[in-house]
């Protein structure tokens, strides 16, 4: 069978898949011309550029090993083990940890150039650890144990420690597509407590500027909180998710609680075509007429308001009230065109222009995609 | 046909085959209270995350690709061109130069977390040369000259060169089959003479720490001897190995002889399974009754004693007598679990605890490992 | 089918294929007695070591991805996604940018181990951008848009941009293969004006000296010209090309035109064996018997004189000319061995000797080399 790249099996129960994906941005990010700094502008870059291996082992054993160069340094992604048993999955090695259905879903499949403001804020990230699954027709749960992620463990002081669940609840109803889920998410520093900083780049991953960020301040513990809905419906699909990171600082100090969530709402213009779903996360958009039989490939637009509240409890790390489209064009199975504008208000941000803290700006980018 | 991965052929003598590897450790030090260390205690990383390719080329030519990510930074492993004619083989690139029967077996297939404690400390790793092979019946001869490590010949001043031969007899006597073997080693650092130090972990790679450490000082030049015996009969297996290495320093300052050694002992209680040996190196574990065919693969239960010293003629590094057990579960070809304890006494410590330099250390450690 | 390594596909377009290679190099530098220098003298390196793939999507789209980890880092080569529409193919991603028919020449095909020293001296590297290239009977013409390179990009001030045309005229007279071509080159480099410098290795990438070097000057704007001649005919081919670089400094100062150019020969030995020439660049070399058929493989002798002048307008990097010779075996498809020797002569060289700043430097260098 051929998944973007052969996918080669035996009946005994054996099977290997490479794959990987490029993903190319350009983009311009227009501030305050007050504010001095080569970062904004132009720009362009490999977002992601990664390969690797899927396969099967008779007996329900299986693996998933990518890495991602897309600086120009080695980043491990997926590297894991598993095991299946019917409706249960075990999970040992570097994955997501259940935070939200946004950051759980494929970048190749998301909505905009880049997730919602408070998946990266909030520190989201593949960490190291042993997790169980069980899928039950229309509902899922998810939960694991998780250390660091593969880059802070290669630092033998490194011993935080996580537990992480989640729940959803997906049903059908004729063509419609129900999601609902909610998560929780507790993690302890450890020796590691220290320095820790919420902050997020303007909707582009080009720039290295974060207009909203807390600066650091010493964390020992996270708690969070995460609430998710969904539907889908022949060309339309919309979304949303809430999410509440709480840290809690040493010695009495208060502890802040940030705030972020979106809501997004997309419909394809060509005949057929919508957005897939599986198992907790949107999946690939499979073109009903692409471009090599004929047709002109699926088309998709998007809308969506995005909101992160990073000041709480004395700490001003600003808010931000982001207004986004975004055009995908998706002329084959496994390739993808996107534009991207975004208006961005900030309130208190942690960057000064000469006008003071409060101010808009205008980000535009655009990506090519190829994945196997 | 298949090894874990598809390994595709064609009838003029072609052939290619992905391969890779990974293994997550979690594990605790448990070290004298005295030593303040955040590097001990409870601690788990990714022992290995590699992916390589093999081929053969009409011709009796072929080449080994394989690349380790496991500290988040590219590590070539193996990196050769083969030209193999009959019993002779060639070989050219980065591979291992005939170190020592445990060092030459692939750690998918090791008795415990880590080798004995003298491979690492004593500098074994692949290098760069050009080396050849005659194997005969029951005989094997292996030689080369070999520069330096990937990772140190990206320096243009690294032209230190060495010579490494080894001999192996291993014959069968029914269903018993004998290993024994002798190695000898000679390396000049040429222009990279200079700070070297003999050192290793706690018999688990997940701490940073080294209790055995001679600390930094000038060689120019190493030579070193090994002595190599094992007996694998039905489930049982018996192993153990002898090594010197005497580091010459200039100016006529007196040269130290560091030995380092183990004996190890295995056995099997599931019925029909044990170890694999090939060509001098222990080979792959298949199941008799694996858990995808209705069994519960191979069980396997290990001791060892692993002894080091790193103190002579005025260098005082520490010594180390190690009692070991491990307990392997192979419920499927190319699937491994590992649970593994060691108790280490150390005499003259490179560490301080309050009690002064010798003391002993508990290592827990488990580990699960995958590979194709 | 089977190109080095397997290429799998299917009736409906799709199509998939691992790609990789493997060079070692090891040789000598001697220079002037009176330079002290641990770059110099005997050194072994892995000159490439590159693992990839490739793949056709069914509509004309394509991609190719390979990373580089010769020194132990990942450096991404190409990567990028195509789209093909009859004559005219479209590329999106780090690519060649067209700048000299033997930098176009993949490392595995060139006559020497390393290319004229102008290529790497003016700088030409893969850089991302956007391309198109146009193919009709003998004419091919391609140009297009870049910023930098993946490397430089992981900065997000990179935002220098450039432009690149070439056309090639390839007609075939009888068994003749013809190469005329012609290139232009405009790259600004913004907000990352800055210290530039202009240098080559002397024949062999094995030290990081260089004997010929502007050192840095500030740099605002590149602008360059090449012409490419060459004729392939049964066992012997000839090839030369010319290129100007012309460095734009600021403030009036005056703009240096540093100068570089080769002609080489080449003559098989073997009989039936003839350099590949394909689309506007040199090709592989497939023995017309190989060892693997009874054969002795091809054997190829070369010689050049390449010359390079990096001093003008007040810059004084050093001059050049280097006569050189070189043997190629491929003993099978895939598989190559090269020795290199080469005499070169520098006039105001960046590295001074006792004897002053004019002197010769001699190089021995070999190679072997698998790629799939």
């Amino acid at each position: 069978t051929w998944k973007g790249a052969p996918q080669i099996s035996t009946s005994s129960g054996w099977s290997f898949k490479p794959r990987g994906r490029l993903q190319y941005d350009a983009g311009t990010v227009n501030a305050p011309g007050s504010i001095v700094d080569n970062g904004l502008g132009f720009q362009s870059e490999i977002r992601r550029a990664r390969l690797g291996v899927q396969g099967d082992i008779p007996g329900g054993f299986g693996y998933k090993f990518e890495v991602d160069v897309a600086d120009n340094e080695v980043v491990v992604t997926d590297a894991v083990l598993t095991y299946k048993d019917g409706a249960a999955k075990f999970t040992v090695g570097q994955h997501n940890n259940f935070q939200s259905f946004e950051e759980l879903t494929s970048s190749l499949h998301i909505s905009f150039l880049e997730r919602a403001a408070f998946t990266d804020a909030f520190g989201f990230q593949r960490r190291v650890g042993v997790s169980g699954e069980y899928k039950s027709g229309d509902f899922l749960a998810q939960g694991g144990v998780f250390t660091s992620n593969f880059d802070d463990l290669s630092s033998d002081e490194a011993n935080a420690i996580g537990l992480d669940g989640r729940v959803v609840f997906m049903p059908k109803t004729g063509d419609t597509q129900w999601h609902l889920g909610g998560s929780v998410h507790w993690r302890d520093m450890n020796d590691q407590s220290g320095a820790m900083r919420y902050r997020q780049r303007p909707a582009i991953h080009t720039t290295d500027t974060r207009f909203i960020n807390t600066g650091n301040f010493t964390v020992t513990r996270e708690t969070s909180y995460g609430l998710e809905a969904a539907v889908l419906s022949g060309p339309l699909h919309v979304a949303g998710e809430a999410h509440w990171l709480k840290a809690t600082r040493p010695g009495g100090l208060a502890n802040p609680t940030f705030f972020g969530g979106y809501v997004e709402a997309g419909y394809f213009f060509t005949k057929g075509d919508s957005r897939g779903y599986k198992s907790g996360k949107f999946d690939r958009v499979k073109p009903n007429a692409a471009v090599g039989d004929g047709g002109a490939g699926a088309l998709q637009a998007n809308v969506r308001f995005d909101y992160l509240d990073l000041s709480d409890a004395g700490i001003i790390g600003g808010t931000q009230n982001a207004y986004q489209a975004s055009l995908i064009w998706t002329p084959a199975d496994y390739v993808r065109f996107m534009l991207n504008y975004s208006h961005i208000e900030y309130d208190n941000a942690a960057v000064s222009a000469a006008s003071g803290n409060n101010y808009t700006v205008d980000v535009f980018g655009a990506r090519a995609q190829v994945d196997f």
